[in-house]
């Protein structure tokens, strides 16, 4: 499965796996298509180079990135202090009350948060960026609209590719004139941030808007008819990331969550604004179902909702407490029926991948093999 | 572009093409598609009668079929009257009040509002089905729910073929149950009533659900590269509807919808519930907004807003009150920038196809032409 992209890339197969798990990514390089390791729970750096050193050593000299998170605007100046003061006392309120409800247990004394609206910020992002800049990473990706002139022009500097996420054509359009190399299609059906463009209809305007700039589509990718419609639609691979979620690599192997996705169907998940204030797509719960209730308080801008909810997700999380937990997913969700390797899910796209390109000789009638 | 379907029925490709307008419906099926001839606008059985009859006169030969809208649940004995009646009387307000600020003409004395809630019930649509059971039509599609049983038989004794549209795996396995022979998965991206899953997970999760029922994939295709996606992801046909509306052979031609569909983008559709009380894809308007305003009145469930909207309609249309006129369709409008004859977008739609069959040989590495 070669395209222009994956030559550049020296991969064999053009799949890109995000994933926020060293192990994953690593065994998505080894199996032949390209790991990306999410740095957004990565607050301090000193984590992120140990991570980074383990994919170092685990990759088999096979090319790997980065995906960091910097957000389009930039704040001057505003600390997450500030950003604590803007929120509501009747949304702390709906939160505590929320918890109580469904008897949420509290964190212990000192115990911190482990998801926090720091890994958002440009500061920690561009803390991020100087330890990963030590490694031989081959790709930069940015999940929130272009990132800075001066990210591109030393990823550029250093061989890097960068690569930003679209939901529409004219968001791509904006990534061709920050200087990207590449933008990720990212279709309604996508977990996490996402607009409300299908990949089908998507995937193709994107590649005509930033032509000749390669185009990965993501959104609805979880087989090898899937991937194979995504190349047919124009892109020049795939970008996958709830597929992994499931994956014995993974670090939720056997939680209260993999099982819950694994019994998720594709109907099971909602656009929903109750993680980070913009739409991202996830697991429905009774926690979004809280938050998208017309007669609740309704959800804060980004980036005022993710602090409001950070601790109260730790602590969801922790406890598993199973009718609040959720996790970004995309509607994939409904073919991640049990829990197997990477090679195994990788070994099923391909093969998926060659079965549909034979369909496809037979139905147009071509000799070819 | 063959499939076990396209051979069953007779056609070259395996394109079925949904359209109101006969001389579209006439010459999808001489260009070598499929065309299906909605009957839902046609209360009167001579109208559909005459429309029968020109578009036999029109097909050279070629087949076709008929599109009705029976509703799922059987509703006994219940007249207009008693629909009307149901209606609160905010509601009447807010459609009367929202005419008013655009400054909406009444219909002249006696004359009838064009879209009519009869064309939803039943027992209009078993009429429709008396005169077109008398024409040679190879397919019988049914967009809301299994039609009764005793219309499956009937169609069976005739060698017609049943389809009907699905938006999820559950509703497709209802079709099975209910003797369907082809199931139209219906994704998020299409005009009309439609639901949650877009097309590359629907089509995939339905034609596995279904097997060996075939399949075809609607929503977001408007594009050669957008059939081989469909086909790709196992579909054995396209089924398209909002491509047509533009096409010179629709009645719609130079009309100010037709201006709006050429000028809308991807963005400019959204899931309403305005027009029939489900969620249907239609163009956004001041019209959409105003009932999907959570400061407005709402919308009716079905049958009870179509009835209510339907002379409003009829009033905006025939006066082609820009900011309130839409017409459903599918986020494919971006792609519909010209108006162009049915067999100039056929042409398209095939070598597109081939195109991109090529291209995924070139990706596959097979050496086959």
């Amino acid at each position: 499965m070669q395209t222009e992209l994956s030559k550049k890339l020296g991969v064999e197969h053009a799949i890109f796996g995000f994933t926020p798990f060293p192990a994953v990514a690593a065994a998505i390089s080894r199996a032949g298509g390209f790991g990306v390791l999410g740095a957004v729970r990565y607050t301090a750096p000193d984590d992120l180079k140990r991570d980074l050193d383990w994919v170092e050593a685990h990759v088999d000299g096979k090319p790997y990135g980065l995906d960091v998170v910097m957000p389009a605007k930039k704040v001057e100046g505003v600390t997450e202090a500030d950003v604590e003061a803007m929120i509501p006392e009747q949304h702390r309120k709906f939160v505590t009350e929320t918890l109580a409800k469904y008897g949420v247990p509290e964190l212990a004394e000192g115990e911190a948060s482990g998801w926090r609206i720091t890994g958002w910020m440009e500061q920690v992002a561009r803390t991020q960026l100087d330890v990963a800049f030590d490694y031989p990473i081959r790709l930069l990706a940015n999940a929130l609209g272009s990132p800075p002139a001066d990210v591109v022009a030393r990823a550029h500097e250093r061989n890097v590719l960068v690569a930003a996420l679209a939901g529409s054509a004219r968001h791509a359009l904006k990534h061709r004139e920050a200087g990207i190399d590449i933008v990720v299609a990212q279709g309604y059906e996508a977990g996490g941030h996402t607009g409300e463009i299908a990949s089908m209809v998507l995937t193709p305007e994107v590649v005509d808007a930033v032509d000749p700039l390669p185009v990965l589509a993501a959104g609805g990718i979880g087989s090898g008819q899937q991937v194979a419609a995504a190349l047919a639609l124009g892109a020049q691979g795939v970008w996958l990331g709830s597929l992994w979620l499931t994956c014995t690599e993974a670090e939720l192997t056997s939680s209260a969550v993999t099982r819950k996705l694994l019994a998720a169907g594709s109907g099971d998940t909602v656009r929903s604004r109750a993680l980070t204030g913009k739409p991202a797509r996830q697991l429905r719960t009774e926690w979004t179902d809280a938050w998208d209730d017309p007669n609740g308080p309704g959800t804060l801008p980004m980036p005022l909702q993710g602090l409001l909810v950070a601790e109260a997700l730790t602590r969801i999380q922790k406890y598993e407490v199973e009718p609040l937990l959720g996790t970004p997913v995309g509607q994939i969700v409904g073919r991640m029926t049990s829990e197997r390797s990477v090679q195994a899910v990788f070994d099923d796209l391909t093969r998926g991948f060659e079965r549909a390109v034979d369909r496809m000789i037979r139905i147009a009638g071509r000799s070819g093999k």
